[in-house]
């Protein structure tokens, strides 16, 4: 049994929330507030401009352990371009804030919709998720696999710059209607 | 009766000339040496280190044509990242380098056989496809429509960043057996 701690009440840490007890493992869904967290895996299911707050006020709470950045770091003002470096990641970034925790990207290519669904169109739901631990990576396939979902390790942390090119793209694909909130990109086998 | 004029032999260039002809359209296939190019579409069909030549040989008659850009300018000694500006593409450098051309990005998130095949999995296949003129994007929208696969603006060429990390990424995963060259990322409605 593991213990997934999901900071943020959004849409997507309810949906990735169902996908952890869907897979016979334990929730704890926490606000943005202090409070102890239990779970050995945290997912900051959070906008991205909220990510420093979270640091801020849980970071040393984090220490040891797996924390998944799920965050499309869109300049909102322009919906043009990522507010990130253009080699880097709001997941290096994240990672470089705590130096102390395993940091993962995941869930960014996916739209809550279809992680509820575990389907898009036709094929199962894939999540890609990148980093430099193997091992916290395996844990995190093993949760979201039993849950219903094709889990992929798509690289190393280094990757999280394509898997936000790939979010963000989609996003503005959603956003003119070229692509549903129920569709976006899926990865064939 | 539009006519694209494919530069290059591989299996690429030979699945976008069959998608022409299915849509009842004329194809010319060129190699890489220099001979008239009677097409209003020309697709450079060849890996982005042959760019530069292409450009060399043939610029002056891609003047007022529809140029596609296919290439994922991958650095092929590493295979960790793109010899491309971080917030540039290789689309962008041909567009510089071929400034009275009408330059598109497309078909670099297509695998041959998907093309070949019209599916991935279950799916259609989708040409994703950025660019800065309208007009261009609607007339390759209208021939490769006819030939069967789905076209999706992706945006202006400044979205070939996004497109080319896709790219990128799927080659990754294939060379990896994460993902199959048959299959890769389609997009759902």
């Amino acid at each position: 049994m593991t213990t997934v701690s999901i900071i943020g009440n959004g849409n997507m840490g309810t949906a990735i929330g169902a996908l952890v007890t869907e897979g016979g493992n334990a929730v704890e869904h926490l606000g943005r507030g202090a409070a102890p967290i239990s779970g050995e895996i945290v997912v900051l299911a959070v906008p991205h401009p909220a990510l420093a707050e979270v640091v801020a006020v849980h970071g040393p709470q984090l220490a040891g352990k797996v924390v998944i950045d799920i965050t499309n770091p869109l300049d909102f003002a322009t919906f043009d371009g990522l507010v990130v470096d253009a080699d880097g990641s709001a997941a290096a970034d994240l990672a470089a804030a705590l130096p102390e925790s395993r940091v993962l990207k995941a869930f960014n290519t996916n739209f809550a919709a279809t992680l509820a669904a575990k389907r898009v169109g036709e094929a199962q739901t894939t999540v890609l998720v990148s980093g430099d631990d193997d091992e916290a990576k395996q844990l995190v396939a093993d949760v979201f696999t039993a849950g219903g979902v094709k889990v992929i390790d798509a690289g190393a942390l280094k990757r999280a710059r394509e898997l936000e090119a790939i979010g963000f793209l989609q996003l503005t694909l959603a956003v003119q209607e070229k692509t549903s909130w129920t569709g976006g990109f899926s990865l064939s086998a």
